[in-house]
């Protein structure tokens, strides 16, 4: 069994999260050192019997020959579910070096979610070779997966059911459940559809269980229903699971026919994408791990730095115009990064809850205006207090009661403004759909930094010079 | 049906999150407006149908009277699942109109978890006073589940599951679903236990649903069993569900035996809540939602602010060491927000990453070194890309080639550093058992910035002097 292979660093020892949950490097460094001695069969006896999470893991951290060679003693017993977790070009690999056809069958025994994700991923003619293998069916039900838009219901779902007419008894559907090949591998509910094939109703295995054989489908069970359509925003999808506690749903076609289920462990992969997605955004970041190379991450974060380069010339533009003053009162160079940077944070404070907020529809049309009312509130509080403690600091600091009541003034009024930018500029992003959680990071600072310098050194100009 | 009371806003007129998936503001106006009537028989008819968690929005957007006698009207059809759902106040002023008994006996409907959930966030004598209230058996049950310590399996998990003997037959096990009272509502699977009640394997219901009734369940039990112990912490449970593909699992106490079971769907909750801490704790923040009273944000907020305010004066301090610097070369002043602008970014972008890597248990002891040798080689590379471009434009805007000399070598020193301090500060809160979301921005922008004003002002003092 997997469990056993699996090993802990203890967390004393090293403070770092332990691995009971990954692969024991000793037991990588194990098979590596098998792989060396073409020991196969012992390869074979450690590696086939991993649950598939940890063969794709295993297969990702070889390196070379080991990689390619392991690819080639696991073909006979190939788990098709360890396609799914495996990165591009070492699905690419296993094509290459089992061949289409074999590939083509492996896919075959995905369901048909697993089978759209990966044919999607492929470029044209290597999807057009592996469509080409499938056997009619299956290839018709992926090919209709492709066509649906990317994160919609329709590709999230599963066309595997179980659906039963609202006419018949229990006994009629148990006998069908008996009798019938086609079914999912695994499934908790029956969808009850009418003539039209319009989801009605669900019966929950359990219920089936539990009830007697002459009673009807149509008198145990429930009608709450909660019906997706193909072409719904999985974000949606994902927000009515949670909202509702639903564990599946069936997701119907434009005519209202019932094509598919979507069921929460599907739904686990949106959230953790869409938590990603916002956390990675806000700082700037497009790559989702720390696996991605070397090379791509440093093209990847110079697009940021890049963009925030520019920023920071504005505000020492701003800078520039002072030049004059900043010449006459040095104190002014020493103090006016405060004022900004008390700025960024306070806007950023306010920004990460719109950005998160809109991300879980919290923040709304109906709300917005009095969400930006408590956050002006919080910003001109939180503005008074600093302005008068930093007040004090810097009247003590350079002993001229002016330069306090400058810096004070510059506080209030650029908290003020990074609340209002905090919550405005995301909601103005929404509103041109740019994803809010991509571009307003860049833009607050901008505006925070700009007003902060701008503030402090315009009004110490006009009052101390 | 609660559906067709929900309507939305169209996206094209607000660029806002759509309404669909809440309550329709209209709809709010109009149970007020009955309540302010004193309508009761229509207010009931409204709000009786709904789906639980919108009746609890309903009730929270209510105020004072009208909410009051919303809880009131509802009494005789209050769905107990509504509860979980409300913040605390709330629930306090339902204890208060129903009085600790009619209160007991909603808690009593719900599962375990939900149970434990709400009488750990009373305070003590009201718990004691509920507790007292409800039958022996659901109160030794509670009681125990407020045992187990916050954020771990036992407090994640369901007391209620259906458990059999490996000697059963399918048929022995389908009589007891039939005949059993005491079974969990819903349910997914049947538990195999030996006769120490130790869970040995899992039997699907589709799967005892197709099996013939003389089969025995130790031939159609799957053995592959993912156990979480009592103890276990939620995060890794939670983890465990996403690695393994997991719907549920069972739970044993410390001598193995089988006293609870896990399901998905609460793993969800697990996982927005990691995924939003980890959001908010970077900017600083503790409250989770939109919702939270101003006041409580003002001064939730000035903590984070005013450790910045420290971080800040720090590097004003820095600043004021080079006074006769800045007083002799102005462009100093104007260039050195650049410097520490541009390494708090890339810090940031490393923090992130790390911060995330160590919360989804992808950075560990064993890559730490590797992730922090590429760290350190994207941001040297970013740091000479950057310290190119910074030099030429200091060069031209002052017709110096020196301070472009100087903010460039200042600039790869920066940008090397942060990406150090981005890996290295959260790697060492989590030593230290410090929750790394929580505290590593503040430490990165201090370095960052004492690093950028020190390296630009210092080299500057050096080279233009």
């Amino acid at each position: 069994m997997a469990e056993t292979r699996v090993r802990s660093l203890p967390r004393e020892e090293t403070g770092l999260p332990e691995e009971i949950f990954g692969l024991d490097p000793d037991f990588v460094a194990e098979i590596d050192q098998a792989l060396e001695e073409e020991r196969d069969e012992i390869v074979r006896e450690l590696v086939v019997p991993l649950h598939y999470a940890d063969t794709a893991d295993l297969i990702e951290s070889l390196h070379g020959d080991h990689r390619s060679r392991l690819i080639d003693l696991l073909r006979p017993d190939f788990n098709p579910e360890i396609l799914p977790e495996l990165p591009d070009d070492i699905r690419d690999e296993i094509i290459e070096r089992y061949g289409f056809a074999d590939f083509a069958a492996l896919i075959e025994e995905l369901d048909s979610d697993d089978a759209v994700y990966i044919l999607d991923r492929m470029d044209e003619a290597e999807q057009a070779h592996v469509l080409a293998r499938l056997p009619l069916e299956t290839r018709t039900i992926v090919e209709q997966g492709l066509n649906y838009p990317e994160y919609t219901a329709g590709r999230l779902m599963q066309r595997e059911l179980a659906a039963v007419p609202d006419y018949w008894t229990v006994g009629e559907a148990i006998d069908y459940l008996r009798s019938n090949a086609v079914l999912p591998e695994d499934f908790y509910v029956l969808f009850v559809v009418d003539p039209r094939h319009r989801p009605v109703g669900i019966v929950r295995l359990n219920r089936l269980l539990r009830a007697k054989r002459p009673v009807r489908l149509r008198d145990i069970m429930s009608t709450e229903l909660d019906i997706m359509k193909v072409d719904m925003d999985q974000e949606d999808v994902a927000f009515l699971f949670r909202r509702k506690d639903l564990l599946s749903a069936p997701v119907v076609d434009a005519s209202g026919r019932l094509v598919g289920r979507i069921t929460i462990d599907d739904i686990v992969d949106v959230i953790d994408e869409e938590a990603e997605d916002d956390i990675l955004r806000l700082a700037g970041l497009s790559e989702s791990s720390i696996y991605v190379s070397t090379w791509e991450t440093i093209k990847s974060r110079f697009t940021w730095l890049f963009v925030n380069l520019g920023t920071a010339i504005l505000a020492s533009l701003v800078i520039g115009l002072f030049e004059s003053s900043l010449e006459q009162i040095v104190a002014l160079a020493v103090l006016m990064p405060i004022v900004a940077s008390m700025g960024g944070n306070a806007g950023t404070q306010t920004l990460t809850i719109a950005v998160r907020g809109l991300a879980m529809k919290e923040l709304t049309a109906s709300n917005a205006m009095r969400v930006v009312g408590k956050e002006l509130a919080v910003g001109a509080a939180n503005g008074i207090a600093f302005a008068v403690l930093t007040g004090a600091i810097a009247w003590a600091w350079f002993d001229q009661p002016m330069i306090g009541a400058v810096i004070a003034m510059a506080m209030v009024i650029n908290l003020v403004i990074a609340a209002l930018s905090g919550i405005a500029i995301p909601l103005g992003l929404e509103r041109l759909k740019i994803d809010p959680a991509v571009a307003s990071a860049v833009f607050l600072t901008t505006v925070t930094d700009v007003i902060g310098f701008l503030a402090f050194l315009g009004l110490a100009t006009i009052f101390l010079l």
